[in-house]
Parts: structure tokens; C-alpha cells; sequence
């Protein structure tokens, strides 16, 4: 009888093994020697390109380019090296950002009394999967303090029904700056966030809808599916907007049903796509897959 | 060097192959003792059961039943047979009725330019796997003909734009009669079917729409979701009703789409779910898979 | 702005909110009158059926049963209704059994260092999704104490390094024995199960290997896929049986993968597939859902 | 009423629609300055990129690039272009290619007696969906005539029953020969080709072979499928080598069964999975978005 070896990524120690990147992320006109000056830029410096993806636009002319670059490889520091690219950066009138793999991001997680998403987040970073801090758990009621205690975060609970709408999110405003929070995660956060708050998150805040958008939109999509009798189901992980469900999309699951399953089948069922939508689409946004381009979005996958 | 052998189903002599079987098909209040007596009844009359389905719809007490039974185990003519059930039938207050899946329908399919449902149909009847007769074909273009030709089905061109609707689509169910059609398949048919002749063909007409029903419901779906920015495209097949896209859906095909594919080929990749989800349907509408329940479906798959 | 209400079913109480149910599952062969006498059984005893499902394997000529009874509709007790319908089921030379749904099955969960399958079906379990009860976790390392210690589980870490197998074996069987287990989960648990215990367990363990199979069975399944090129993975959750990755099939899922994945990503992307996999196949085992016909399964999902 | 527009691709004009490009695919050792130099040519050259695609295979170091380029942004000959490469081609010891999207290859369909991914890949390219010419069809059986006919391309038929197999191959190449065939399609041709045909056809033979490789290799599939009791099946579209199904795969789809399919279902939903992954394969062939790499794929899909 012998023992069975696995890859085995359950560890915190996920950085030692993840090679170091730098990603280089272009929003531009689409220009005539673009790619080359780039690529040029990238050879002096002796980059080793582990990825890259381009995109342009045919309808809008826009160009859209993400590198993977080897950071050993780099015979500068990040800093120099951005620095360096302004020049290029300018001359083709770029938005670009440069990013650092091992420079984790802030995520926090906001959620309401469902726990499939917020703890299959967890799991993932927990062992490793996904690679970011998660400083702080925010839900409008108190039942998810079980699972931020577990795993020793922070919860904090902002209660909506003792206070106005205005007052807590101010409250949940002032936690994320608290907390410095790059990325915020709406885990099933079943409250509709105000307009001067998606304003002030534009593109960094990640909602799961329960429903293959633009289907379904608004309240009990799973109600609402069943009512209609669709034979598939699904969820979609979009960016937040102030337009309730019309975010740019990042990322959509789907599964078959039939006549045969209830109401509450298709929210059991939907819950492993909402889990699996949101997981990838967190990923995507911090790996810097993701562009936001008008209400759609480029994804690198 | 060894030959290979495969199944081969490619044949017109497929009734041969086919097993004869009756299909009892019911729809009535669930109560108690229906399922004893339509087995006992079945069991008094030797029927060897080679498929049997039941759903009740919890919200409305109703009750579905399918049996599907080996024509030749039984003691009796399909019409004795009939006759003797209906005395179970009137004690239960049955909706219900007895098919002989040697008992081929005519199916009328109506096209306009697009010829892959409409090619893919015909490929699946000749090659004996759609079991039907295909008595002719419809269209309000001339194009098609060359495909109706091939088959040697009667191709009848109504000129929509010669004459008004109202003249057109009388026309179009004076052919439905000649033909003593039973289905009326829109493979792409690219006409709005008029209330009085919707509320004709009720249970009786099923249509494909290019779209993930109810996302993009319309016109030029394929633009729509392509504005939109969604990850997944779709088709839906669905009976055709008085309320355009709103039909009691039978089956559901999604594939997935990025970023880089343009609106021609979310087209091209929709075509092998229209295709798909299509030919599914009917088969299913064909097999008396299919009951009607107010507006959704139970398909017994 | 108003306030989004949903579906939750995060609740230990889910038994309170589950209609009681019979489950009463046949195995014998196909016979003429077969579902005529089961079916007057029921009606004779008032029971209203929930769902049925039937299936007869046409190559060796048995018949399956599967009824689902609303409990409280029975005007006897389980035990007494299970004694009625002896007579019933000698008449016909039946295997069967009457369940509860009620009734919480003891599972015990075998893990080695992987947590992410473990994770998962404690996260379903907790929550309410899946109805059982977990009495211990077993591992063959001391790693996955932590999830034990946060669901309050048992856990028993049987050292294989320090012991022979056969030893460390026959700890694992005392605990199942003391504990009373009724299933037992092989949850990425990498350590191959001698002939006897496979015996002892025969049809009441379930293991979910990561791969496809019968691709990629036997070590390092990912590293196998990916060395072959293929563009689809899965895993695919089977009863534990002497022939190593031979077991009876109950559940697979695949997931679409491209030259530019690592075998490392396959590694990744493969255990959405184990997890959904593995919460399946539980699902439908605990709900009596599965039938074993000799290596493979009938699944009245 | 209002008449509803689509698009519409049913046209032999497709060229006319499809915007020119050059196809510029490089495969050689990863090295530093490949992609600056790459680009820095096309920027020259005034190439307009419409899309790029880059992998590294880590394991290997090798590289492999696609670029799509607009023709008419060119200022060069397609001949001229490709002379001037040959100095950045030769300076990074290059294996490449640079072909016109308006050069149609010549596909040669080879089919014993099943008709439905011969019937596919004709209406595809019929249609305008599939861009190239369709010379010949050679079968080892006479019935695929019909579909030749009907499409007005030569078939001959090829006896394998009244001559050795090695004679019939010889009349089969000196038909690839003389039609000047670029690309083999075996489109469920049910004979195995002899090494060195195989030989001969490197790399331009595709073949679909109807299970999910390398699961049920060999015959009978959809039968190996069956006895196994799989919860899914599949088909794969992959080069044909001399190792008889185990061919670099290019494709793969699946689809989902239950106990309740028969061999004979298998085989009808197996089918619409040949006919997708055998299309695809196809299609990303005579797009140039296939590299082979020893024994795997690249896929720039």
C-alpha cells in the first residue's frame, strides 16, 4: 500500500512560494508603436515577461495591455521603474498603474446573515488561495461574528435598524478608512449602498448578485426565477455603481435546474455559483485582471 | 491495423429500431390513490413500464405523470386501451391522453435567412434522429429554398413585404392546415406571430429566441448582451404565446464569452446554443416530454 | 432605499423547517404488478407521495424505486408501516429499506493536510444545508485540528508515520465503531484504504478523487492532466472499493482550463470541482438518493 | 408588428466582410528583447495590431507568440513583409509563420458512414462561418455521397473491403496530393491511419475522437462510457499521430448523463459534442491559433 502525494498549497507561506511580479497595467488610445515602445522599455530594463494580454477596443479605439514582469529580473527597484516608464507613459497618454504581486491588498468583507460567501472567502484565504490581508468584517447583523472569530478578525456590527441608513454607512465609511481598506467585498450585504458611497468606491467595490444579471435584477432573483420557470440559474460578480445591479460585470456561473426544483433548491444550488462567481472575480481584481472600460470590463483571465 | 465499428443511427428505418411504445401522459389534482390506480389499471392490462415521471407542483396541488409503456406487452389496441382508461381518468378529473411513439408528427418548420437551426433539424431527421415527418417548410425570404430542395420538402415563400401581415400569416395557416401540421417549429423566424394565430397554435408552436430569456428579450439580443458586457450568452426554447418572449420555456443552453469577442462572434457562438437548445425542445415537445403548467413547463428529461 | 430581504437558511433549526419525510427505496427484479401493489400499499395507508422516481436497468432486468412520503400523512408509525410492507416486498423478492428523513446519519470525515473539501462540508453542515450529524474528523496529520477545534468537533489524528498501516487502520475502524458511524468521507484523505476496511465499508464511504475518472487515476492527478495536454479537468466523488479508483461513480464536474494554466492553477481551478463533487455526492447519498447496481449507480438526483 | 433584424452571416461573402489580416505566429526559445523586437518591426511597418497573444512555457522556456495584423495598415507586400521579418526571425532562431486570412486552405473531410460532423462542418462552411475551401470527400463506405452531392463537392469513395488497407491509404494521399490539400479532416473516418500517413500529415490532420480523452481510448466508447457508469461524457478533437489516440488535443467538450441514458442516448448526446469540439478545433486551426508543442497545444483561442 503506498502514500498518495498531493500538491498541498494549504499555507500561509503562499508569498515565499509565489513568484514575485510586477504588473503593468495600460488604459490608452490605441497608437502606432505603442506595443513597441513598451516592449522596448521592458527589454532595457532586462524584464522577463511571465504574462502578457492585450485588448483593444474596436469600437472605441481603446487599447488595453496588462505585463506580468519577472520582478528579479527587473534591474531596478518598483519605484525606479515607475518612475522610468512616466516617460512613456505620458508620450502616449497613458492611466496605467504599476503593482507590486507580493504587496497584499486590504479587502473587507461586508456582509448580512448569509454565510456561504463570506466563509468560502475565508477558506480561500485562509489557506493561501487568495493572496490579501483581510483586516475587518462589517455586516448589519451580528450572526457572522462567529466565523470573523475564527478566524480572529474584526467584526464589527453596524446596526440598521436602531439608527438612519445616512449614519451607518457613515459608520461603515469610517471603518474602511480606519482599516485603510483597498478592496471592499459585498458577501451577500443585503443593503443597498447609497450614491455617495459608490461614488466614493467606484471600482473598488466587488457586490455578488444572486442572479444571471441582467436577469432578475432587484430583490428575491431566486423567486423571481422560479416564477418564471428558466431552466438555468445563475450569479454575477460586478463592480458596484450607483445604478442598483447595472455595475460592470466581472464575472458570471451558471447552473441547470428543472421543474422538479423548489424555490428554496435553487437558493441552495445558487449559492455554489455566487461562491464560485465571487471568489473568481475577487481574484481577478487582485491579480489587476480586470479593467474597467465604460460599464464593461476587460478581464484577463 | 484493426477497423473500428461504431453505433451507427444514420438510418430512416429508425421506427424499426424503435421500440413501440405507448405514452400516457396526465395532468390532474394530486389525490389520493391516483398513482395505485393508474398502475393498477396499467398492471391489469399487462403494460410493462419502461419509463415512469411524477411531479406534483407543491404551490398548486397539481399533479404530472408520464408512464411510457411497451406497446407490445399490452393486451389491448391503443384505442381499447384509451377507452378502457377513461374511466380512471373521469375519477380523477384527468387532463391526460395516450400517444403511440410510432405515430409520427408532422412538424412545419418556418425560417427566414439564418440556416443553421433550420439545417441542423433537417440533418437530425434525415439521419433518423429526430423522429418526425417534415411535410414543408415556410419562409418569409426565398433563401432557404436551396435547403428545402436538398431535402425534397415543399418550400412555400410568403412575401411579407408584398402584402400586409394580416394576408401573410393567413396564408402561412392555410399551409399549416393543407399539411395537417401537429408542430410548427420558428427556426429563426424572424416574424412576430399575430395574436389570433399564437392563441391557433397554442402548446402547439415553440420558437427559438437568441437570447438568455428573460435577459434580452427583442430585438438583436446578440448586440444586447454584447452592450451589456456579459460573461455568459445564451438561447431559449420556448412555446410561442400572445406575449412575445414571454412563452412557458422548455430548455436552456449558455456559453461563455470574453472581452474579445466582438458582437459577430457572441453570433456565431450563440448559433451552436440556438442549434442546441432547439433541437432539445422538440425532441422533448415530440417525445410528450413536455407538459404546460399555467406559464412554465415540466420537462420530463 | 429599501432593504433587501432574501431566502436564509443559515440555521440549525432546518429539521424544524423540513416536511418529514418516508423514504422508501426498492431494488428487485422487474416485475408486472410491481408498482401497482407498492403504490396501493401507499394509498392504503393514506400516504401522500412527496416524489417518485423510477428507473429499470434494461440489460439486467432490475427495477428501482425511490418514494418520498410525507411522513405525517401516514396513519402509522415508521415501524409499523416498515412491518406492513414486509409482505409486500417478499411477494416481489425485494431489497429495500424505509427511512426517516428526520433521522441524522453519523458522518465521519477522513482528511490528511488538503482543508479545502473538509472546509467545505463543514461550512454546508453548520450552516443547515447539509442535514447530519459529524461526530469526528480523523486524520492521518494534525494539521486540520484547527477546523475540529472551531466546528467543536472530535478530531483523532492516527499517526501513520509512527505505526504500520494495519495498525493505524484498526484505530480508524474502533473510532468509526465507537462512534457509531453510519458514513464515512474520504475528504481528500491521501492514504489508500486496506481491502478489509473497504469491506467493512461497503457502500457507506465515499471518496472524492481529483481527477475525471477514468482519466488520471492512481497519483498526482493534476500533474497527469497536465502533462497530457488535456483542456478539461474534473473530480468525480465514488464509493470506496477494493479496485483503487474503481468504485461506483456518483457524481463528476469538470472545468474548462487552457495551455496558459499551470499545473499548479489546474491544482486551484480542480478543487471547485472536488468540493461541489463531494457536497453532491454526500447530498444524494444522505438522502437516499443513490442505489449501487453492481459498479455503477442509479442517481435519482 | 414590427419586423425583427439580425445579423446575418448566411453569405459566401464572408471575405468581403472580414477585414484582411496578416497572421504572424513565432515559436522559439524565450529570450529578452523578442517581444520589443517583435513589435518594434511591426511598429515599422505601420502593422496595426488587432490582436496578440504571447505564452511562455515555463517548463520548456519556450516561446510562442500570434499576432493578427490588419493587412491594409501595412506598407508592404505580404512577400516583402515576410522577407523583412526573416532578419528578426533568423536573430531569435525563430520556427514561424506569416499567413494571409484571405488565403483559403484547402480542407479534405474523410468519413466512413455517419453523417453528423460531416454534415456539420459542411452547412458551417456553406454558411460562410467556416472560412475555406472543401475540395474533396474520400470515404471508406458509399453513403456520405448524398451530402457531397448536395454540396457539389467530389467524392470518392475508397474501398477498403476489396484491397489491402495499404493500397487504399496510397489512393487516399494521392487524393490529398492532387486536390493540393492543406488540411485532413477525419471527421468520424473510422479506419486508422498507417504510420507514415500519419507521418506524412503531421500536424495537418485533425481527428475527433468520440470520448473525453484519455478516458474509453480505443472502440466503443460511448460503450466503454456506458459500463463504466460515468456522470459525464465528452468528445475531443485532436492532431493525428502515430500513437493511435493520443494526438496532441486541440478541444474538448462535454456533456452531462444520467443511469437513466442508454448506450444509445449516449451516442445521440455524445454526437453534439463531436460536432462542437471537432468545429472548434477546426476553426482554430485555419485561424492559425493552434501551435503544437511536443505532445500538448497551445490554443490561442
Amino acid at each position: 500500500m503506498k502514500v498518495l502525494t498531493a500538491f498541498n498549497y494549504d499555507s500561509n507561506s503562499l508569498k515565499n512560494k509565489m513568484q514575485q511580479t510586477f504588473r503593468l497595467i495600460i488604459d490608452c488610445p490605441d497608437q502606432l508603436g505603442l506595443v513597441a515602445n513598451v516592449s522596448q522599455f521592458l527589454a532595457e530594463h532586462q524584464a522577463t515577461i511571465v504574462e502578457a494580454s492585450h485588448h483593444t477596443d474596436q469600437q472605441t479605439g481603446r487599447f488595453f495591455m496588462r505585463h506580468e514582469i519577472n520582478a528579479d529580473s527587473v534591474n531596478l527597484s518598483m519605484e525606479s521603474f515607475a518612475s522610468a516608464f512616466r516617460q512613456v507613459a505620458s508620450q502616449f497618454d497613458m492611466q496605467w498603474k504599476l503593482t507590486d504581486s507580493h504587496q497584499k491588498r486590504k479587502v473587507a468583507l461586508l456582509a448580512s446573515k448569509e454565510s456561504h460567501c463570506l466563509n468560502d472567502l475565508l477558506h480561500r484565504w485562509h489557506s493561501g488561495e487568495m493572496y490579501c490581508d483581510i483586516p475587518c468584517i462589517i455586516a448589519n447583523h451580528p450572526q457572522m461574528q462567529e466565523y470573523a472569530d475564527w478566524y480572529n478578525i474584526p467584526f464589527h456590527w453596524i446596526d440598521f435598524a436602531s439608527q438612519d441608513k445616512q449614519a451607518a454607512f457613515e459608520q461603515i465609511l469610517e471603518l474602511l478608512e480606519k482599516y485603510e481598506v483597498d478592496v471592499t467585498v459585498l458577501a451577500r450585504f443585503m443593503q443597498i449602498l447609497p450614491d455617495w458611497l459608490c461614488h466614493k468606491l467606484a471600482g473598488q467595490a466587488l457586490n455578488i448578485h444572486h442572479s444571471f444579471l441582467p436577469s432578475f435584477a432587484g430583490a428575491k432573483p431566486y423567486q423571481q426565477a422560479y416564477d418564471r420557470g428558466v431552466k438555468l440559474i445563475g450569479a454575477t460578480c460586478h463592480y458596484v455603481t450607483q445604478d442598483l445591479d447595472e455595475g460592470p460585470i466581472i464575472e458570471q456561473q451558471v447552473i441547470r435546474i428543472s421543474h422538479s426544483d423548489t424555490a428554496a433548491d435553487l437558493v441552495r444550488k445558487g449559492k455554489d455559483c455566487e461562491k464560485t462567481a465571487l471568489a473568481n472575480g475577487l481574484r481577478y481584481h487582485l491579480e489587476d485582471r480586470v479593467i474597467i472600460h465604460q460599464h464593461k470590463t476587460v478581464v484577463f483571465a
